[in-house]
């Protein structure tokens, strides 16, 4: 038996609407500790993670560990019929087909119950090893989704340099070239979200934009974004989920040269 | 000779809103008690009828009754010319095979007069028996629109059933399925419509969800709307137009399993 | 050298989307005067001019008379990467390949710099004579795009006739017919723009419509618009650029009947 009470239910659809296009299909894993989902798209080329501890549900009962394989368009479809509002409640047997959403309207005249059907996704859980980054970059994440879209009106691939100064963001294409500098923003009186550099060294990470767009999917969740860069690894965003949870991409930088790379 | 000024000429443009899709030629009779139209959509599934009394004009003068056979697309095409702050005026002529409609902006500073050619269609009223109903179910327009809509996400059909405690909606398909429920809302201090259930017995029938759905383009007209409901009868589904009038859906419901039908 | 500094950098990007579609390629001449544009739509039909006056950037240098060709869909994508609030420059050197657009943020937290290709170009300069016009009409820039959009809905060909006492636009289609006039307004007190009409002899030419339609694109640039118009001579439609220049269309009457011309 497992049923969690979230009363922001909005959260749960901006979960959806954050992941639904990278990742079709995938299980969820839900235990004592709360909800986890881990993912690579399609292409294999990113991975998703997620995070929803149990604390941050009004109830949450997990009698045991198990998954659940879910279609994340359906699962979208019928959280897209829960009002901005609504508290939104997830059962599931151990035993059954579906899992089931309750929406309560806040004046609870109105409670819907949608019966998800539920698939066999075979997946294998790719343990992401904790690493200490190079540059750990915190800025607007409104900031982040423009300029993506922006160069990716210009090119097909980004440089992301982080200094002491800021993140500069590079992209070239047939019509030109383009490249965004954010600096570091030390004055806390500002209403947006500080821009905030912590580096051990300086990096420069080239990613594919495609996919860096589509990350900025999950804007919705969070007023800032965190970008994580080391050398040769994928860089991770991060978004924080209220303070429950968050969904964090993984991507693998372009090697651009491969006779340059001896390392 | 036929004349009819309109103040609130906005509501003219909602009714063409609200029936052009399903319809898209019918005959508007003029007599001196008012407006009216009824027409079969082009599958001969649902029935529209609306109907608009003189007394709600500022003006209106119709000296023989007479039909005008109208495309409602190329209506609707002219009255999104008019702004939703101009008074309308139709006028025709019995003999004429034009239709003009005056658009006057409040400061009158801009006159549009649009004449859209009258067609010849063949057409019988359909003689709509009055009905004592076994449930008559008022809700606010947007969430009855709402649901409608969440559901056809969903499934093909929809199961109306209402009881003393409120009215359920559940439909099925190939992903899962989904029941709402809206319970009579008794309290008065609410600022929404209240959901009010009036019935003689309980009744539940299925109907067709994309019509259901096409009906609710009628939403703009009125903040709430009326369901009525009786055994093998068709669905009236009923919007109120300011206080001169309203438009009225029919639909026939579905007969599920012919086997068990035996009445 | 050519450097030019708009605070007010959103009227380049309203100038881009006003004129992008009807003309993908032009030369823009870049001297110490400011910067003007000519240029045929593709069909050759209609034209634009436009002009930008040194005086009205915050700092503008051109050491010498050149000139830039572009392509207005490409610069568009790069100003559309610009912020509504952000300050613009211009920079290019008579000998490179590339003009810059940087775009700074109101708070200098973010700084873009984009490159954009220039290209070759074959260009004549028109010169197009001074003319006293028979009737000059101002209205508001909003109203007029509605109105054209409003007609091209019923016909392809609009009438535009001026008197003293208004503006009257006409067309007529398949469906019916439609015409709209703005009466000159003399009252003062109105909060819009006013339809002012200034005329030696009434006037009435026939235009096509879809070439009106893609001038409104010019509304947001300015709250009026002015119209001037003479027998057998193209229509003038301009919009300010705020106090620094204008964007003017060109656009030749239709000659409706080859018979009745023998003037």
């Amino acid at each position: 038996m497992f049923e969690a009470r979230l009363v922001q239910g909005a959260l749960l659809k901006k979960l959806l609407e954050a992941t639904r296009e990278l990742i079709t299909e995938a299980n969820f894993e839900v235990s004592n500790t709360g909800i986890s989902l881990q993912a690579m798209d399609s292409s294999h080329v990113s991975l998703v993670a997620l995070q929803l501890r149990s604390d941050g549900f009004e109830h949450f009962r997990c009698d045991r560990t198990f998954s659940m394989g879910l279609n994340l368009n359906n699962m979208n479809k019928m959280l897209k019929c829960a009002g901005n509002d609504d508290v939104i409640t997830m059962k599931a047997d151990e035993t059954a087909d579906v899992v089931s959403f309750v929406f309560e309207s806040p004046d609870q005249g109105r409670v819907s119950e949608f019966e998800l059907k539920l698939m066999d996704i075979t997946s294998e859980n790719l343990g992401i090893p904790d690493t200490e980054y190079s540059a750990t970059v915190s800025m607007p994440s409104s900031e982040f989704q423009r300029i993506m879209k922006d160069l990716g009106s210009i090119g097909d691939t980004v440089e992301l340099s982080v200094t002491k100064e800021g993140i500069k963001f590079s992209t070239s294409g047939d019509i030109g070239s383009a490249n965004v500098i954010c600096r570091q923003t030390n004055h806390v009186d500002k209403k947006e979200e500080p821009t905030h550099i912590d580096m051990n060294e300086p990096v420069a990470l080239t990613f594919a934009l495609r996919y860096l767009i589509n990350f900025t999917k999950a804007t919705s969740l969070s007023p800032s974004v965190v970008i994580k860069l080391s050398k040769e690894l994928p860089v991770v965003v991060e978004y924080k989920c209220a303070d429950m949870g968050y969904v964090r991409y993984y991507l693998a930088p372009k090697i651009e040269d491969e006779e340059e790379m001896g390392e």
